[in-house]
């Protein structure tokens, strides 16, 4: 384990905690219902049982021939064609297309035997009762939906690791698929510690005290990346208090997240108490990240452990940055994840140290993204903010008038 | 009311219909906990009670000091400070800063009386026990965190209109707020009509029948708008029978969504229904856009009416562009809404007609966007895609190697 301490032995830089910190640990299958099956990720691919639509349709309104019967059609020499019924909804077509004949039949009708294309209505006009004047020729399949066209049997209709998108849904349940098998949500634990923290219901503070802003807003963002927050969990910062509270979380929780107190003592308690953890390796102690340098990641047995630094606005940085893909990962996820954005022009210059990476909060007004600056402390610099850029490890800031890409709140 | 008919006697631009078909009713306000806040949209902003953090806190970890007996010091010159205390986390700070004293204060401690500037403790060191070296001046004010500066009392820590940030339920929960006034979610209607049309339980399909792909679907797509929809409802094609659908859902609903059949003369019949409810006005009766075109909308005492194409593609592209923003302002969301986004390059000429908004399907490869077509009936054209373009009304198409901007599905 890294040797706890007021330097951060083993800080590491956000590229290399995105790219090699990864837990194995997935959670179990679980089957829904299709209704609340949108967003969940499927652990298995899926498959159509039968061809879809099922039987060959029009797509058109008009009527169901054989195309030869049209060919050299025109509004000059129109083709006469007897009409011998019509195809009703929902129905089997009844009645079969012989030569020189027409089968009325509505938009997504079944196709009649014997037909093999659908002149459009437009395309028609009553000779008289019982007869129609074709006035342009069709081909073969043309007006037609064929039976296999949306999608053969077999063929896969949901894929796993990537979570369902409302047209997915709409395949499976064209399928006649209503359950389906998906990643439990990953639970997550949050342990908030610190003497000073209450909970967020606490009236009236005494001095000194504060209320617990981060466990709610936590478990807000895990909610979004389709993990389900245990209740939140305060903590002493009494010796021992942590690592019991994580011992009791160990069984149940699909990742742990620790909301450390702001104090280096506080930080050291979190990384003594995570390395005291039967199976736990820290991975590292310390990220190269501003602000939210002070966050610990481990590894328990496939499960990831997050401590995140004591300020609220850092924590949220981070959590979102670090916390977000881990709890997606945990929940089977693989696909490429995107977050709403919008390009801006920088107000003003932000200068950065190489091989750190900043996320600076903005104010968007227009095509302009102004930058928000103050103590990490103030959670009012993350509300005041439309959204967040990212300068990475390998900038040395970025200029006035640049243009950036602004990941923002949704 | 427009007449129904073939044609479309009141087809209008989307540009229009987003701009001008604002039905006026919003859900009454409810209140929920702040821990089911996240993403629902306040119906009042919230004040804070109190200032926040509520007491001069120190930022860092060091010593609480008088600024003015720093003054001057350096490595060389140190100025030599008696330490005759310690504040403890969560507690109010016991003792007095007086001249040349010192009293030892975590991140987060609250500040003792006298100090006016915290020293970090990286810029001291122990020069005896009981006496500390300051080789760093700090101005009055370094290294604290006003009582009032997060937050003063009084302030704007909500706003009505716009969903809650997970930063936002932070600054709640820190200010005590753990219940919050927020717009009830809409309750969607969602209508399916057509004698072909079976649930999606449905194990084996007859000739001519298909699984009802879309309710369920379009009920995901209201979830992510913050809406609630109502179990789906299929009624046969038989006369009268979707205006009495329609009359039991008006009472209540905050939008109704009828999933026309494919034909002509169910479009007829939802036109017809839509126009004989009490008090609906139709606005359009058809929309500029392809996909889609054969789109109903109605305004039935402020309450929206959508009357979608029969077929599942256009449907859906119809929901996710006019659909979406209308179940969000009758959820009283009044802030602008951003969809995941990429910018890739086309693969190829789009040709599209001005006046007419096109919605193309595209499948992402890397940095490129390659468009996917197809007839309307299929849902596989959906699936297979990433995301889609929009080919505004004021273009005559996009050019292959364009860059475009691909909404991406979440």
């Amino acid at each position: 384990m890294a040797a706890p301490g007021r330097e951060f032995f083993t800080a590491r830089t956000v590229a290399r905690a995105l790219a090699e910190f990864r837990p194995g640990h997935r959670t179990a299958a679980e089957t829904v219902a299709l209704e609340v099956g949108y967003g969940r990720v499927p652990s298995a691919e899926v498959r159509a049982g039968d061809a879809l639509p099922g039987f060959d349709r029009s797509s058109v309104d008009g009527f169901a021939v054989r195309a030869r019967d049209t060919f050299g059609a025109s509004e000059a020499i129109p083709a006469y064609l007897e009409v011998t019924g019509a195809v009703r909804m929902g129905a089997a077509a009844e009645g079969r297309v012989d030569a020189r004949q027409a089968i009325a039949v509505p938009t997504g009708g079944a196709l009649p035997a014997g037909a093999d294309a659908v002149v459009m209505v437009e395309h028609t006009q009553e000779a008289m009762p019982g007869t129609i004047e074709v006035v342009r020729p069709v081909a073969p399949g043309e007006g037609i939906v064929r039976r296999d066209e949306d999608v053969a049997p077999g063929a896969v209709i949901a894929f796993p690791g990537r979570p369902l998108r409302a047209h997915d849904v709409a395949m499976l349940a064209a399928a006649g698929v209503v359950a389906v098998q998906v990643h439990r949500r990953p639970s997550v634990a949050i342990v908030a510690t610190g003497d000073e923290v209450v909970p967020p219901a606490t009236p009236a503070l005494r001095p000194g005290q504060v209320r617990d802003a981060l466990s709610v807003s936590i478990g807000a963002l895990v909610r979004e990346a389709g993990g389900e927050p245990q209740p939140p969990l305060i903590v002493s910062d009494e010796p021992g208090a942590l690592q019991a509270a994580l011992e009791r979380a160990v069984p149940g929780s699909d990742l742990i997240v620790i909301c450390a107190g702001s104090s280096v003592g506080a930080r050291d308690e979190t990384a003594t108490a995570v390395a005291a953890l039967a199976g736990a390796e820290i991975w590292c102690h310390g990220l190269a990240i501003r602000p939210g340098k002070p966050t610990l990641l481990a590894d328990r047995a496939g499960v990831p452990i997050i401590g995140l630094p004591g300020n609220p606005r850092s924590a949220l940085v981070v959590f979102r940055v670090i916390g977000l893909p881990l709890v997606r990962r945990a929940g089977g996820w693989t696909a490429e994840h995107r977050s709403p954005s919008a390009r801006a022009r920088l107000t003003r210059d932000l200068p950065s140290a190489a091989g750190r990476l900043d996320v600076v909060q903005v104010r968007l007004r227009g095509d302009e993204a102004e930058p928000l600056f103050g103590p990490s402390a103030l959670l009012s610099v993350l509300t005041a903010a439309d959204g967040y850029l990212i300068v990475p490890e390998d900038a040395n800031g970025v200029s006035a008038g640049e243009e950036v890409e602004v990941i923002v709140y949704g």
